[in-house]
């Protein structure tokens, strides 16, 4: 049993792999919502619909984002109209959110609609958000003004300077049902390629989450999303150093430094090999780069093994 | 100035003739919102939208419903994930839908939303929600069971007995900006041919309505949906007997015998000219048959002119 903590791309690219080279029967994927939002109405997640979308096969791969052979009439006729159209949300990609936000409605928990959603699309991945609660990261800018995530992820483009993250609701959200148990049972404990500050810590910030994670620190492993000093997808080469972290793979793992017992580096990264290690973590150098499904899988045995 | 009380399709068709006729910037259409309903969290007016699409030439002819050149990606993708379709909501639609949702949740009233809508379309008419806040039509079947209008009308196709009407929300709804004054100061308020027990009894049923079209007497004309004995669309045929009306214009004047000087009635139905004037009601007797543009005009003109 593995057992994944997960936002979006990178995540969704080392589960593909992992589908690859275990039985997707016994992967857990734990997943951020902190990055949810509510546009016209309609419930948002993100980084669940990239990795369900990813494992089914359905994302579009050009954008990083939505469906693959995806359409615009939605947006364009609301274009057309005048409203809001910076987030764009494709066809299909929209009946994914009509789908969510009518069963929210309806009372069933997000749980229970991500488990719907990933059968309809034929996931074999248990894929749970890591709470049934609202969590949303609020991005407190330089100049003090606050940010909901999209707004400054996608409205803005990132390009702010940040001066601290706040996950609000995370003090009072409880863990979904099955999250501690996939922690606690899972033989290993993934920590994916995502932004740690924005992706991971989200995760992290639900009471229970990091406890039941520090308790495995022997079997966890994190990916650096860092390579070379950037970022693969995202903002995270600018947030760590505006939130006064080193934006390297050595700063990846301090900040993972009392929760896992692993870190996987990149190839390009060896130098820091000896520096990461003296802080108490095993250090897997690899190709961690996945440019394709191969690369991706192959990275995937390397973390599954250990 | 001329004020229309509106339901759906046989209003949206009147007032396309009364654009024809006079100028459409001193018509005030006041329409229904007891059809509203919220699917997959978004905000359907049905009554709102015909009567937009058609002023905008864009609604569909061939369903009556919805928006020409109309493509369904969203309710496709919806109908693969397993969800609720019953309820066809096509793609050009949805941004209808889409941009009200947003905007109410943003806390803009209802009325100001419809004229948003209205003006990005180009509709030179006045548009206006009966009232911004809820009122409901909820169908109590003769077996007891209650159901929410679109339930009835779209789910159950009005294969259903109906023991009684209910307008949940309209003793505590005010009338909204502007409906009041539309009616006082209109020249003419007409009645359009719309179903008189879910379309135009919801209207009236908003405190302040009822009163205000029954002062104005004088100059209110309403046009008979019933023509030969048959609804042109809907279920008012059926609708009227089971709740003891007779299902004729002539039943259409003794329901609207307090509030209309005027009933306009088809050539069809020319021999119950004189038992509705019995009523004390002028009887206005033309061809009320819309089946195009130009016969909606001479409606209209017939109409307009008393």
């Amino acid at each position: 049993v593995l057992t994944v903590l997960c936002g979006g791309v990178g995540a969704a690219r080392l589960l593909a792999g992992l589908v690859d080279v275990v039985d997707p029967g016994s992967i857990t994927a734990v997943v951020n919502v902190a990055d949810d939002t509510v546009l016209h109405g309609l419930h948002v997640s993100p980084d669940l619909d990239t990795v369900t979308y990813t494992l089914a096969g359905v994302h579009n791969d050009a954008t990083g984002w939505g469906v693959a052979d995806e359409s615009w009439r939605v947006m364009d006729e609301l274009e057309a109209l005048g409203g809001p159209t910076w987030f764009r949300l494709g066809d299909r990609d929209l009946a994914t959110h009509l789908y969510r936000t009518g069963r929210l409605a309806a009372g069933a928990p997000l749980s229970a609609v991500t488990a719907e959603l990933a059968a309809a699309r034929g996931v074999a991945v248990t894929v749970v958000p890591v709470s049934d609660d609202p969590v949303r990261t609020v991005v407190v800018a330089a100049t003090g003004e606050h940010l909901a995530f999209q707004e400054y992820f996608v409205a803005r483009r990132c390009d702010v300077e940040v001066a601290a993250l706040h996950f609000d609701g995370a003090d009072a959200a409880r863990p979904a049902p099955g999250v501690i148990e996939a922690i606690d049972d899972a033989a290993r404990v993934i920590v994916a390629p995502s932004n740690p500050l924005v992706s991971i810590d989200p995760i992290l910030a639900v009471p229970g989450v990091r406890e039941a994670v520090a308790r495995r620190r022997d079997a966890v492993a994190a990916v650096s999303p860092i390579v070379a000093g950037a970022a693969l997808t995202g903002p995270a080469a600018r947030l760590l150093p505006d939130l006064g972290h080193d934006p390297s793979a050595l700063g990846v793992a301090r900040h993972y430094q009392g929760l896992a017992g692993t870190i996987v580096i990149d190839a390009q990264d060896a130098p820091l090999r000896d520096a990461v290690e003296a802080l108490g973590m095993r250090c897997v150098v690899t190709d961690t780069v996945m440019a394709d499904r191969d690369r991706a899988a192959r990275l995937a045995k390397v973390v599954a093994d250990g």
